[in-house]
């Protein structure tokens, strides 16, 4: 976290207009700079700037997909980390053949996704219903698995979330109920993890920490009182990643 | 409302960018799911999942246009019920023609639009400035006219609120004055009662429900205090909205 | 503050996805009425009805650019005052571009950026990485030195805001820190801007107005308490804005 706050990492977004808003308010109280562009005429300029980029594709069109290939390839020559968060992979065939396009065509360092997602492109089974979804039976098999085939950390989120490099799989366990009950908690994740691999450099350790921090924060934010539904605990978690001492995630983290 | 909690309604929205964030929060504060997706090639996929389809011209542009007309035609195959809201209709001659062409391709089940779109697409007159509205004379006669003509369940939103199925109609008196002060009630008026429709069939009684949900939600809201201005009025709004009672609703709604 | 509130200016923006939401809320809570539409072919009917346009390349793509050379066209034919953003001129050829044929090609009226964008279109330096930056060693200079060569009123905002319009040069030091921890500040100080010209006409000091009338409400915000973070402020900017009264702001203001 201080190292975030220090480095202070711009991290390109390609993502959808439903929760952009909440991506850039969570990298900005996560330590970085968030910086949203998807105009391909704009990539070769603003790509280079930053530390990573995050390519989400929740309401993805044709346009943006090809924008969202060509950050990952600019992306790759310079050696810049890039995460992928595949939204509904598994819902739709368009969706399911965009996300395996993106990762045949990008080198993608990191992918994140809920369970159900991160079963269907592992191949482990997984539902995807709209942008939610439930896991096959064996999620912490299923982000190995995708780690192993990708060479990408690969982490699934949900009620627990397994990080995986292919060969060490961790499982968090720090979270709030509330998170599944409001719009963007798993974007807002991506970004702040997009800030930890930008700072901190790309590993499973690395996307552990970024998840665990936002979901510290989601405990600490239920925790300090206020919360009366999904609309004030955002708000809650926001200002609560932003005043975050580094060590408040370490002493609440649980993890295995 | 324990209905629409039971069903969790998958609502697929075709929005507008400036409150598809609110839309998004409101959907899952009243019970349902929300997806927000507007790619031609993603709809064949997405839309025979949903249980209602929300069309909302706000941002409109030609691919998006295409894009409602096509997710509405899906529906219509799939006999899913489609919610139209005519944001601007009246303001320009585009907006106008779109929403003429869009119920003139798409069997819409219900219109939900201000008094001023309403009573323009009715004929009955009206003044669209901007996104706002001033109905006719007279907006219940126009919500029953546009649904005899449409076969459409239309609402027509405001102070007071208009429901038609062209025999029947209602008319709700609850709300607040802050709804008029924040961006995007409307728009969320549509998605819950998209959930309603969704999870409770079509019926004038379905969209009455739902916007008076949404209504007695800000009422409490404001009652509740901790209310200083329309931002923490819209958190309230939502968060009330999600910790609402079946009863809590019934014992305030205002209507005949 | 009265005199915006009396006119309720109609207030059209082209601006990005990112930040949209919280522009369309800062108008109303200033006492406009905003409106977003980017489409081609809904332009020539809403641009007339405008007091007027702000145009904001924050999220900027092909199509949205001819929209807003279109839409810049339109109101200097109907004498509406344009507000242009170059968000992010100078961290891209694109943007800079973008920035350059805008000006060109449309007669602005008000020039808002920040103090890096400022520099690098006035010529007298200025660095911006992503849409964050740091102006050159003489704001005050850049933004006199683009006013005359533009004929437009030029502010650069940041800890200090300078406005000119070539011949005077406010300095303005309302504001908070909080204000640069939060996505969209700077959009929303235009959009308010857009309200203080739509409504009293373009000049240096109804620009000031709306920069220190915002900056003002961020202190008064602040000083209210209940402030726990970025998140929280911003509900409190739009709450307090609101709730305003001419009185407030004038006694804060600090300017010479």
């Amino acid at each position: 976290m201080g190292r975030v706050r220090a480095a202070c990492p711009l991290v390109h977004h390609i993502t959808n207009y439903v929760t952009v808003n909440d991506c850039a308010n969570a990298t900005i109280c996560a330590g970085g700079s968030p910086v949203m562009t998807d105009e391909a005429l704009d990539l070769p300029g603003m790509v280079p700037l930053a530390s990573a980029v995050v390519l989400n594709m929740g309401t993805l069109n044709v346009r943006t997909v090809e924008s969202m290939v060509q950050a990952g390839k600019i992306a790759n020559e310079h050696g810049i980390p890039v995460l992928f968060d595949p939204v509904g992979a598994g819902a739709t065939p368009y969706r399911t053949q965009t996300a395996e396009r993106i990762l045949r065509e990008v080198k993608v360092s990191v992918i994140k996704g809920n369970a159900g997602e991160i079963g269907v492109l592992a191949g482990t089974g997984g539902e995807v219903k709209g942008v939610d979804s439930h896991g096959g039976t064996d999620t912490a098999a299923a982000v190995r698995t995708l780690a192993q085939r990708t060479g990408a950390v690969t982490a699934a989120t949900g009620e627990t979330d397994y990080v995986s490099d292919g060969e060490k799989t961790y499982t968090l366990r720090n979270g709030d109920a509330l998170l599944g009950k409001i719009s963007g908690t798993g974007c807002m994740v991506s970004s702040v993890a997009g800030c930890y691999i930008g700072a901190c450099g790309v590993s499973a350790e690395s996307v552990a920490a970024g998840i665990t921090v936002f979901n510290t924060a989601a405990e600490l934010a239920v925790k300090g009182g206020k919360v009366f539904g999904p609309a004030s605990f955002k708000t809650k978690v926001l200002d609560t990643l932003y005043s975050m001492e580094p060590g408040n995630a370490d002493s609440l983290a649980r993890f295995d």
